[in-house]
Formats: C-alpha cells, sequence, structure tokens
C-alpha cells in the first residue's frame, strides 16, 4: 500500500448535492481516500509514490452489484428464452446438482474477472460452497459481502445453518476486511417462518446482515398468501426478519403496505431489471419504493438469467424499464440511476459510510472511465453520458481498497486467459458429469 | 477490391434453417460472397489475395439499423429525462433550429465511426442535408438508406418535396451502389393526406420507398383519430402510402387492424425499444407484430433519445422488452432478436436479399466479434452469446462491400480522433449559435 493521486478530466463523487469536479484530482493513503478537489488542491502534507494522469477519464464509485450468483457464469447460455420453472426444473437444477466446489471457485474466479472489467468493485452474491467464493474474492482483490444459500426445510436446513455459522465466523471481516458475510434463506417459500425466526435469532447474535430472494415472481405471491394469508413482506416482518440489516432481492410484486414496510425499516432492495424481464417475472415498482423513501440498489442476478454480470446495461435498463413502464420519462433519471449503481447500492448491501462514493474518510474503491470513444462524444452531460451511452468496456482503470486491480483494461490479479479457459474445461466437466459420461 | 478470404471458429449465416457453421470460411470476391462452408470448403478457383485468420472469432452479417437520425449524435447528452414534447420544443428544435450542413456532416462522420466500431453495416437515416449524409457515407465505406425528412405543410412542404426528387435523383444508387434513396414524409400529423399522396406519386414514379414515422406515442393516435376518425396506420392506409414500399419506425400503438394492414402490405416496421423505453412512448407489440407475419426489424432511433447507435443493447432491450410485457420468457427468443438485427432489418428497408444474411452471392457486409472476453465464456450458445452477453465492444473487425473498414478495432476510413475533435467543436459552435453568442 502507498499514496497514489489520481488526476483526471473529471469526478463524479456520487455524493449528494453537486457531485461533479471538473479537472480534478483524488488522493489515495494505503486503502482509504485522503482527499478529493480540483487540480493542485490535495494538501502538500500528502506525497505520492505513484500518480495517475488520465486527462481523458472521468473517476466515479466502483459499481456496487447488490446480487448475484457469482459462479452460475458457468451455466452462461446454458439454458436461455424458457419459463422460470422449466428453466430451474430442466436445465439449472440438474447441472447444480453436479456441482463441486472446484467448479463454484472456477465459475466464481470468471466472474471476478468479468465484474472488475465492468468496473464492479464490491458484489453481493448468494450461493454455495461459499469459502471458495471467499477465496476467489480474495485473490483478486474483490469487495463482497456473502451468503451462503439456505434452504430452510428439513436435515438440509440444518446443515446450511451450520455451515452458514461456520462460514461467517470465519470469514466475516476476512480478505484484509474486504469479506462481508451475510445469512442467506434462499426465501420465504423456501425457508418456513420458524426457520427465518433462527435465522434471525443467528444473526443478531452474530452481528451480520441477511440476503434473501423476495417478491421475485407471482407465483411466489400466491403460494405464500394461499399458504400463510399474507403477502411474502408481510409475512417476513412477522417473523422478526428486519430487526435485522436485510438485503432483499428483486421486490418486483409489492402492494402498497409492503412497500411501506421495506421502506420503514431501511431494508436494502436489490433490483435485478435485466433478470426480471428475461425470465419474465415483471417489473419492479422502483419508482414507488423510492418514493416511499426506500433503499433500492442494483444487481445483476446470475449470470444464466442475464447473461452478463455487467452494471451499466442493468443501470439504463433500470431506468428506461421504470420510464416506459410508469409512462413518465422523467422517472428515475440519470443521476438516481447513477447512485443506484454506486452510493445506494453499497447502503443496500451494508456498506453504506464506507465505499459508493468518492468522498475523503471512505474506502478507495473507484474506477476511470475512458471517455475517448466515438460513442461518447461530443459531451455535454457526463451523468448522461455514463447511465445511457457508456459501456462497460469503457471501464480502463480499476482500484479496489487502494489497490489497481486493472489498468488499460489488463487485469492486474489474475492471468486472464487462464482463467477463461479453466472456466470453460469446468463448464465442460459439468455438462459431461450431468449427462453421466 | 480483391479476393478475401475469412476463416473463423464460427459463422452465424442468419439464413432459414440450420444458420450455425462451426469451423467455418467464407469467400469474398469484390464486394460479394463467393461462398460459405466449413474449413476447406471453398472450391479451388477462388485463390484468395487476403487471408484472415481468426479462430477465436465468430462472423455473422454487420448489424442493419433501420432508423435513425444519424447528425443528431450531436446532441448526445444534451437534453435527458424530459417528456416527449418539453424535449423536442424546449430543447432539439432550438439547437435544431441552428443546424448548417456542415454540422450534420461532421454529426454524420461521428455516427459512421460509432455505427462501424458497433458493427453496423447499413443503416436507415431521416434527416435534413441529405448530401452532407450521403458524403459521409460515400467516404466511410456504410452502407445507406437515406431520406430527407419532410414536413408536408406550406411552402415548407413544396421545397421539402423539390429537395427530396433532387437528392433521389442524385444519390439513389450512389457511393457505388451503396446508397439508396427514400422519401422521408415524416409522420402523418405532419404530413396530411393530400401530401403523403403526392409523396406516393412520386415513389412511384422514382421506383424509391418511404420511410415514415407512425404511431410512435398515444399523442400522435389521439391527434390523428379526432381529425381524421381513424388510427394512423389505417389513415394511412386509404392514402395509398402502402402501395410503395415503406419503412415505418416504431409503431407502437397499434390495433388489430393495423397490425393486419401492416402485415399485408409487407410493410417494414423499424422496432426502436430503448428510444420508445427513454422517452416513455410506449412499448411496441412485437410479438403480435410477427405472430400476424409482419416484417420487423431493429432501430436506435437518433443518439439524442437513445444514447447511443449500439444494435446490441437494442437487439437485447427488443428481447427482454417482449418477454416482460408479454409475461412469457419464451417471447422474442435469441435467433429472432438476432435476426431482427441483421436479415429481418435488411428487408425491412428494401435491402432483403441483398445484405442480413452471409450467403453466395449476396453483398459481402459482415462482421467478426472476438470471444475471447470473460463476459463470452464459457461457450454454451452462440446465439444467446451474442444476443444476451455480448458488448458492441466486441465487434474487432467489420467489412462493408467486401471492403475491410475497421480491423482490430481501427478504423480504417477515418481518422477517428479527428472525427471525434470535430464533432464536439460542431456542437459546441451549435450551443454558441442558439445561445445568440
Amino acid at each position: 500500500m502507498s499514496n497514489l493521486l489520481l488526476k483526471c478530466m473529471a469526478i463524479l463523487t456520487m455524493d449528494e448535492g453537486e457531485d461533479l469536479i471538473k479537472d480534478g484530482e483524488i488522493a489515495i493513503r494505503d486503502n482509504r481516500i485522503y482527499h478529493v478537489g480540483s487540480a493542485g488542491s490535495t494538501p502538500a502534507d500528502f506525497v505520492p509514490d505513484v500518480v495517475l494522469e488520465r486527462p481523458r477519464m472521468v473517476a466515479m464509485p466502483g459499481f456496487v452489484n447488490c446480487h448475484t450468483h457469482a459462479a452460475m457464469t458457468l451455466f452462461r447460455g446454458y439454458a436461455d428464452d424458457l419459463p422460470l420453472m422449466r428453466w430451474l426444473k430442466e436445465k439449472i437444477w440438474p447441472l447444480e446438482a453436479h456441482l463441486t466446489p472446484e467448479h463454484i471457485y472456477q465459475g466464481t474466479l470468471l466472474s471476478c474477472a468479468e465484474m472488475i472489467k465492468g468496473g464492479t468493485t464490491t458484489f453481493a452474491d448468494m450461493y454455495d460452497a461459499m469459502d471458495m467464493v471467499a477465496r476467489a474474492v480474495e485473490e483478486t482483490g474483490l469487495r463482497a459481502v456473502l451468503s451462503r444459500g439456505m434452504i430452510g426445510l428439513g436435515e438440509n436446513g440444518e446443515k446450511a445453518m451450520r455451515e452458514s455459522i461456520a462460514f461467517i465466523e470465519q470469514w466475516h471481516g476476512g480478505a484484509g476486511g474486504r469479506v462481508t458475510a451475510m445469512f442467506g434463506p434462499h426465501a420465504p417459500y423456501t425457508c418456513p417462518p420458524e426457520y427465518i425466526k433462527r435465522v434471525v435469532e443467528q444473526a443478531l447474535r452474530l452481528q451480520v446482515g441477511i440476503h434473501i430472494h423476495l417478491a421475485e415472481t407471482k407465483d411466489e405471491v400466491n403460494e405464500i398468501k394461499e399458504k400463510y394469508g399474507c403477502a411474502p413482506v408481510v409475512l417476513m416482518e412477522t417473523t422478526g426478519l428486519f430487526e435485522a440489516p436485510v438485503l432483499a432481492a428483486h421486490c418486483v410484486h409489492l402492494e402498497d403496505r409492503e412497500i411501506e414496510i421495506l421502506a420503514r425499516h431501511r431494508v436494502g432492495v436489490a433490483h435485478n431489471p435485466q433478470s426480471n424481464m428475461k425470465l419474465a417475472s415483471g417489473i419492479a415498482p422502483v419508482t414507488r419504493l423510492k418514493k416511499a423513501g426506500a433503499l433500492v440498489g442494483l444487481g445483476t442476478d446470475g449470470a444464466a438469467s442475464n447473461n452478463n454480470l455487467d452494471m451499466m446495461e442493468e443501470m439504463r435498463a433500470a431506468a428506461l424499464l421504470q420510464k416506459v413502464s410508469t409512462g413518465d420519462a422523467t422517472a428515475l433519471n440519470a443521476r438516481e440511476a447513477l447512485r443506484m449503481a454506486t452510493a445506494d447500492g453499497a447502503a443496500a448491501v451494508g456498506l453504506g459510510g464506507l465505499v459508493g462514493k468518492i468522498k475523503p474518510g471512505l474506502l478507495a474503491d473507484i474506477i476511470l472511465l475512458d471517455l475517448h470513444k466515438p460513442h461518447l462524444y461530443p459531451l455535454h452531460d457526463l451523468h448522461a453520458h455514463i447511465a445511457y451511452a457508456a459501456l462497460s468496456s469503457d471501464v480502463d482503470t480499476v482500484i479496489i481498497d487502494g489497490r489497481v486491480v486493472m489498468e488499460e483494461r489488463r487485469l492486474l490479479t489474475m492471468d486472464e486467459n487462464a482463467v477463461c479457459a479453466a472456466a470453460q474445461e469446468a463448464a465442460q466437466s459439468l455438462i459431461k458429469a450431468k449427462e453421466g459420461k
């Protein structure tokens, strides 16, 4: 770790109020932001070891992907254009049955490569063999909020509880503080209220958050209403779920009362527009949620239902989808979409005040976008450019926890060719295993 | 012109039936495709002057952008998150009032750079000073279907008619056959039926098509119904519009009867999902149109309402939007989305049988995508990869009319830096002119 000074054509701090600094510089001391301001404003006591002069680039906080299943990149393009239940039962679950920890490690490494190349610096993951996921995170330099997915039924439920506790005890605060652990009860329809109550008790005891899928499909809502006589978010409130910090993925089908509950408890909502569109799950009421004061971040979901981990795409899809679904072109404007992908997402995954903004004292998770591309000329409005025109491939440099992990699009913490080749091999071995070869 | 042989890991021909050739090669003689087949299948009488061996790349037809206003890249990010009429009246029209032919030339050059870099090989444009647009097309090597936008009222209407006829007489079949001209009556609400009838008469005389905006917003539908007592497409049928080949942009708000009319006349529908979302215009009934046998291609619309000219994004948005709006995850699958962006788009702009497929005898408009990227691993399904995971920046090489216009992402027909700088300057001079400086 050292003193790093970034100089660029502009900084989007994503802080409240005026968030654009033209011709700016950022001083980073070890893993934290020491100073942010216009050119030449860095205090003289800061002596940089390295200076990155990038006059054609804009700095902004790295993206926070609030909901994914990283290892599922192995299934990218394996099953598309299918209804959710056929997709799961005929394609995804039969493959997942053959997943080994090694597969999960290779799939996660591939995701880490893709995420860094697309400017994601933090991701919230729910999957299995989470120690392998944590290992990939530790090696590649990403920041992550990790939860072992729990199906709360029978012996599986007990195993999931034991493994979750062990994972949290081992990894919460791990990888030099870059890993945060959570519990990951899968969903209200796979975890009965009694099980959720036990999860909450453990989460409060261990002082960690809870990551859950909530109100993703109409079928889920119908099933919960039939079984328990109330909507999923209402049911979850009765279990005490929201006594812990909660990250709730999807939240597509919500009644007004549920929106009020999510806002009141400051639940972090992970909105996954492309996955919800691709699986025809529905359109989350993001505009209503935000109006009610709810905290909404953005996620890609797994690459099996997306099919990439591209936060630029997700941000754009979120904004455009709210406009067309509400019939209001002013809905979810460029700045709001950018905040969802950064500062609001950071708060949603429990890292508010730590990452998601470029501000002195915060951890240095910063990306540089190269604006010198035909699709980013001319420059009238930086927020609009990034929200509506930029590509994830415009990310040139990625800094996480003060460390440069990508420069000029070259990954510095992993061998990109080897990771891609190993993932291809892992996917093939998985398919062979499924086909019984 | 010469003999070019392409060898790649796969070819997506986009032809009917099986459209994937693994380990394939394409022989190009001058500007036409001479042979397509698996490795080593090219007839011995073909002696290549140049061989491009690209074992990690996939070849597919270049994208056909069925509806844009290329020069509007100058307004990219100038006005966002506004309702359509405020966007037009307060922002776009006041700027357009100061546009000179030189601005239009520079804006179009910028678009050509962006389009080639994103794999677009043909675009259908409607704007003003079309001789400047044609000049940019001629110089940069693109293929284009160009129409001078016509507001059919008063003296402006007469001027537009004269200029359109002059443009068509000069440019139809120009730039070595790469330019096709059309008439461009703007829309039913800006061109009264009598004017449309005169346009049709001239189009039939000159044997060219007609490019028009149709049924874009609810307001338009209400206005036409109030004025003429019928829906826009019905009104247009009574004018005889569909006696000529028609390219109709948007077609968002359609009654069943209108869908039947569009299908019966083989009207080319240009679907612009991102523009329709961003301006909150609505969701075009693409699934219903296709079921009725209508011909639907894809367009980006101008960069002022998109904000880029990225056909990968448009293809993805189209597929995801149909799935979520119909509640059917099987709607508009990957292959259909790819066809809309290529073969169906070519037919929609009147170039069916000439471009849009990789097939012997067709013009050689071909792009190569580099699949060696983390977000494109592992490879299970090529159609899904391109439709759901690839980025426009994955386009490595672009061939138009048999000529390599981009290689390894370097533009060969223009100076990218100069084009970007000139566009920035043009945009600034435009804003100064508007502000009366």
